[in-house]
């Protein structure tokens, strides 16, 4: 958090300085210079989202996971192609826009389908294309052909592309419980031979990881087993991780992404966020998908961290301000195995939001300590606040409104597209 | 909910219609109409507030309870004039009606202070003076003045005054912790004569509760022992109540005030809030103070209240989005044991809310199901959608901003109190 700072940009779109004001260097003219009375961030990191489920957001609100998955989005799912894929990835990287996330790491199907729409707004993302084998999905032995395809988009486009490399590719075995282990350990040797993430659902729901601990031990033991943890990987939810997993993951360097508005709201308990940090595993927090959710805004989970932490410890100073802020940001970064985003230091892409302070969340700590004014960020602010972002220096998001693309003409696209998977 | 719906209001700003466009009755020339092509809600219920304390905001966060309260709060209050109250009231009723909060139970010093703001901002409350007896606040004897002077007020101006009876008077018991039983007795006893609700704090956390059960049983025991549960009673939090003490709240009729958010920033725990509907217990959904919240948003209380329902239950499926909506307003006007407020219906005050639903909340769902438009404003939308309130018919807030006083100028006088408590 800068207060009365200047952030100064190069032209590639990195952090060339970024400090207060009264130290900064003398502004070259033509230059790109953030320079903002109010309070700046660095973008906030989404680690895990689903985020063309915007199309399905409310259908089926009320069930249990399993059974949402079976009768509600995977029969949706099927009837989407590439354009309504676009149409819902770009509605999902606007909303994110608007609450101060400039990077998502998604997983889901159409992966060109998301990086255009990612592209077309102007924010960032990791992109892990989905590999999955179920029986729902009618695609059972096609998971091979589905990690060729991530491989050779990878070996033709690079690792990271686009203007400020706001494209990063991943793979996204789906999990254990939808893959068999010669999948994870195929996708693990691809990922590692071209020093690419991977992107899996990790212990969401006791049912699964049940199961799983039957067969498996434990997912994050299979996954060592298969090397797949030599490599980078970020491991989403990991809500009913034992002891013996978190000090695998830890020892591994795999991130974890704790999404604890959607493990809360399905059901299916909460990650053990404290131990996680405790043990050295670098943290992030997600939305997961915006039909479990049911919205992309991180705040919430910022807020939602804290809150869990706090209840399962039984201690009101567990995970402060800092350390919440810290999660959606850096941590996200760190989950991501990334160090060139995350915080406003020189070097890092100059991805960076603007927070309004005329509001009553402000009003009565803004000109008072730097622990107060972070605490109303936290606990009494939001998304609402978020006036401006720019990702690599670019300004994406102005006074609220994005600057790449209309609000209305990405709204009416989803818009028509949900209906017609829905009718 | 309604949409494409007519509200027609009489001349008192009570509710004379409200249905289907097409069944609307013909307008009479003159009469107000609120006509919105958008969706249109009863004004929420805040069931439990401290909302002068906007002007702590953010001091000592991260903080247990009791010791924030003896080091933090009660220093800071003992500087607090009526015109800071007012102050901080002011920005209270502000913020809360721009989330949509229409009315708020209220436990603060200075009621008079606290009636002067709501009735200039145009909202609505039950305000309950704090009646506190504590060697930190010094005033030890002093309880019987104070109930006293409740008492005289509402001699004097009646239980409920004002344009459209937007203030009704209220005792406030602090908590059976910070008060001896003979002013429980004389507090139940004055307001059964009144009529008036007994607003307290009750079992928040495990150590003032552990301690009570030791002396009194548990207080709701002691509360129906001394005859305050014969009257209109509000119980605050009710984080660590048993079965028992759930039957005598639901036998007496008593209402709850769930705080999801505050009990578990405390870190106190989380109310048993199914068993208690289960048993027929009246519950509404509270804020708390905004310093320990630390905001008036009920939108976020609306979603903890079913994330915690949901993980205390196991059940995906544990209060769906109608009755998480209800809970924020016509279960909290219940739990105040009030029938004119809380729903949009035939001879209730007019205290609408108009959401804007051209917003990615809302992109996919509008055109389908109420059922996936419920679900949508539940768990996707939130206070940033509120446009516009009326309170007993009248014109509030329009477009986000206040009509009747500038939202400049509260700030102002809030930052300028803040200031002065602190330096």
């Amino acid at each position: 958090m800068l207060r009365d700072a200047v952030v100064d940009i190069d032209e590639q779109g990195r952090i060339s300085h970024c400090g207060p004001r009264e130290q900064a260097p003398e502004i070259d003219p033509g230059t790109a210079v953030l320079d903002c009375a109010g309070m700046l961030l660095p973008g906030l990191v989404n680690a895990h989202a689903h985020s063309p489920m915007t199309l399905l957001r409310g259908m089926g609100g009320d069930m249990p996971l399993l059974r949402w998955l079976r009768e509600v989005v995977w029969p949706a799912e099927s009837k989407l192609g590439p354009e309504d894929i676009r149409a819902g990835m770009r509605l999902g990287s606007l909303e994110m826009l608007r609450s101060g996330v400039t990077t998502s790491s998604e997983m889901y199907f159409s992966g060109e389908s998301v990086a255009e729409a990612v592209l077309e707004v102007g924010s960032r993302a990791v992109i892990a294309p989905a590999v999955i084998a179920t029986p729902d999905l009618g695609e059972l032995g096609g998971w091979r052909r589905m990690v060729e395809d991530i491989s050779r988009w990878i070996d033709t486009d690079g690792l990271r592309f686009g203007p400020g490399e706001r494209i990063e590719l991943a793979y996204g075995p789906h999990s254990a419980y939808t893959l068999p282990p010669e999948a994870l350990r195929v996708i693990g040797e691809q990922a590692r031979e071209r020093g690419a993430l991977v992107h899996t659902h990790v212990a969401e729901t006791a049912d699964e990881d049940t199961e799983q601990r039957r067969s498996y031990g434990s997912v994050p033991k299979l996954l060592a087993e298969l090397g797949v943890l030599d490599g980078r990987v970020l491991a989403a939810h990991g809500v009913h991780l034992d002891e013996e997993d978190i000090r695998v993951l830890a020892e591994s360097g795999a991130g974890v992404a704790h999404c604890p508005g959607s493990n809360a709201k399905l059901a299916s308990g909460t990650a053990r966020l404290t131990e996680l940090l405790e043990a050295g595993v670098p943290v992030g927090l997600g939305t997961d998908g915006p039909s479990s959710n049911d919205d992309l805004d991180l705040w919430e989970e910022i807020q939602l961290a804290g809150m869990f932490a706090r209840l399962s410890t039984g201690d009101a100073t567990a995970l402060g301000s800092a350390a919440a802020l810290l999660a959606a940001t850096r941590g996200g970064a760190r989950a991501l195995h990334r160090d060139d985003i995350g915080a406003l230091e020189s070097g890092r892409w100059a991805d960076v939001v603007h927070v309004d302070t005329d509001n009553p969340a402000f009003v009565c700590g803004v000109d008072t300590t730097d622990e107060r004014i972070l605490s109303n960020l936290v606990w009494a602010a939001g998304a609402e606040c978020v006036r401006d972002v720019w990702v690599a220096g670019e300004s994406v998001l102005r006074n609220g409104e994005p600057t790449g693309v209309e609000r209305a003409e990405v709204q009416e696209a989803a818009r028509s597209a949900a209906k017609r998977i829905e009718g």
